[in-house]
């Protein structure tokens, strides 16, 4: 476990407790439940420390003593168990889809108490989309227990998106450009919390890598497929930002130089290929089926033969992504997901022929663990950001 | 600066000293000369603990006082200078090309101080080039400074290289599979100091981040042009490894379908559009110039008609490395820097038409400021590595 602090002298030992608190709670906010010596082992403090940062967080209400979980040896005493309280505290996580909003309440530990949707219309105003938040985040909040305390707002949009401010920078299939989406979403639900934003493809690659297919791994990346493609990715067990955080713009390599004109201006990007609109044309379906090409995937029992040269695009776009990035694990998440469940072999195959060997030897292409909840859940680990770097601090204001 | 660890109790006191002691030291080794308040801003350590810091690597011999330097301010005493003593401690750089190895006596500060140079025959045996580098060895150190010790060895090659065990798992260009490499030139140089081995670009890239093209940036790409096409990449200040270290297999990004048969087994690589054969292929040189390819290209005083097709290839997969990673600088190294010296606006049009504008904006594409030497300053650099943890104790060995 990383990220404790030791206490030093006068001035700074609360500011040490309180970041190791916050430790303590995202340990038990990832894996739900932990005993106190697996506490006292991982953080590398004494016993007495860590049994007086568990009482504290006892006291906020934050952690309960469960069940004694017995040591791994199975010898000794069983060590004193401690489990989140999920009600206690949560976060409002918000997916907008090129096609739909959700809106999910997500206690402590990720446990998505409730999800809202409305359909958007096609390049939907980001005022329509706001007010329609608006309305979700009042259908979820109705019920929510009087003792939870709303600790942050968390928001994914399908585009290009600087976190610093929340503008979003580009998101085409949305139709926006410096769209200061953050902004237009704080005003209008008046909550005084944290509001973050981020690419929906890099919380997906969050959420796969904290709860998902990408535990315990440190080489990662999530390929979001919502009509348009992007990637989330995570090396060395952090997120690859780039200078501007706007790495992963894997939709964009260009493969075929007279190829389709793009809507970013190129020819031949790999979205013209294994995009939603490509995939749809390929099945001779409607163009209006295209924001939820996912469930039409569903519905195939077996593959139609078409969808074999669109597999073998998939597989290339991979092996070109797995060639520079040298990850352990790649995510197809969205309808790639649908996609992979058909034609895994045929992707698999060009993969395989496209990867250096030293590179792609060991990786494992996969889809997410955690669903059609990926990036929802990857929302709400952002919005829970605030509260696991300062639990005290937060409660309290 | 990072790296500075706060004094604990009792046991750990001494390997804090160390570890400071490291830090001042990479400060000097990495700027030439400071002042001790410069130092003491930096490293957020007390004026006293800086001047024992300094005092110990003055009596090592490692820097020694300069000139007093005058604060920024202007006002105040000047406080007093630091200098690093290049000729204290050296190390031994090995930079083996496809065609040739260069090994170069690099003192602290990284001064290439002499470098020596043979040709290689075409896919040499490694028993034969460990052989070469033995003598060429030999000659940089024959006129070494008495009191300059040797700290460590530091090797580069042009093909996957598996660190942990100094493994050449695969060097195309030399013939190379699963050549143990390092172990090889260890055994008979005799030398009982560190040997490092690390791939050509990722080394092209650490020393242009730490003394050339990249020096204030965190996100940067070298790409390496030596008969293949490589990168090293460094994304927020640290090297992107991936999760066997081979990550940045940039040459085999595939971009046409129906291009030509690549050595790795795949079709319409990058390196079959820009690696040395086809731009020798393009203006009608013979095969044999392909490993001195810079050398033929420096010749031109305009550049023939047939390399606009090559600089249109090289700014196009520069766009896809760039949509995925969002660099700040790119450089391009090897015959690519002779290339672009005749073909840059050509490779900016491309590069300019293939990227997505909130990731490509702001990229400076450039040649490296350390010229042919970047790649054994890179070597250099990492065989310092080892001093710069711990410099009383390396050099009491
Ligand atoms: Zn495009
Ligand atoms: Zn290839």
């Amino acid at each position: 476990m990383t990220g404790v602090a030791r206490a030093g002298t006068g001035t700074n030992q609360e500011a040490v407790r309180r970041h190791n608190l916050g430790t303590v709670l995202r340990y038990v906010h990832r894996t739900g439940s932990t005993s106190r010596a697996s506490l006292t082992s991982q953080m590398a403090l004494n016993r007495s420390t860590i049994g007086g940062l568990a009482a504290t967080l006892e006291d906020l209400g934050l952690v309960r003593r469960s069940t004694p979980v017995a040591s791994r040896a199975g010898a000794g005493r069983p060590s004193a168990g401690l489990e989140v309280v999920s009600r206690r505290a949560y976060v409002l996580a918000i997916d907008v889809g090129v096609d739909r909003v959700v809106v999910g309440r997500v206690g402590l530990g990720c446990d998505v108490e409730v999800r809202a949707r409305v359909n958007l219309p096609p390049e939907p105003a980001p005022e329509h989309v706001a007010e329609t938040i608006v309305g979700l985040v009042a259908a979820v909040r109705a019920d929510a227990s009087p003792e939870s305390t709303l600790v942050g707002v968390g928001i994914s949009v399908p585009g290009v998106v600087r976190e610093a401010d929340g503008m979003v920078v580009f998101a085409p299939n949305l139709g926006w450009h410096e769209v200061p989406f953050a902004a237009l979403v704080r005003e209008r639900l008046g909550l005084t919390v944290d509001h973050v934003i981020a690419n929906d493809a890099d919380l997906g690659a969050r959420a796969e890598h904290v709860r998902g297919a990408g535990v315990a791994v440190d080489h990662l990346v999530y390929v979001s497929g919502d009509v348009g493609v992007g990637a989330g990715v995570i090396t060395d067990g952090r997120p690859l930002g780039g200078a501007g955080g706007f790495a992963g713009e894997i939709g964009h390599m260009s493969f075929a130089p007279n190829g389709l004109r793009c809507h970013c201006g190129s020819r031949g990007c790999w979205e013209t290929q294994v995009g939603a609109v490509a995939i749809a044309r390929a099945i001779g379906a409607p163009a209006d089926v295209v924001p939820t090409l996912d469930a039409v995937l569903d519905d195939f029992d077996g593959p139609p033969e078409s969808l074999h040269e669109i597999a073998h695009h998939v597989g290339h776009g991979l092996a070109n992504v797995i060639n520079m990035l040298n990850p352990q694990v790649v995510v197809l998440g969205g309808y790639l997901a649908s996609l992979h469940r058909l034609v895994e072999p045929e992707i698999l195959a060009a993969v395989r022929s496209g990867v250096m060997s030293a590179a792609g030897g060991q990786v494992l292409v996969t889809r997410p663990t955690l669903g059609a909840d990926t990036v929802l859940v990857g929302a709400a680990e952002a919005a829970f950001e605030s509260l696991l770097a300062d639990p005290a601090g937060v409660l309290s204001r």
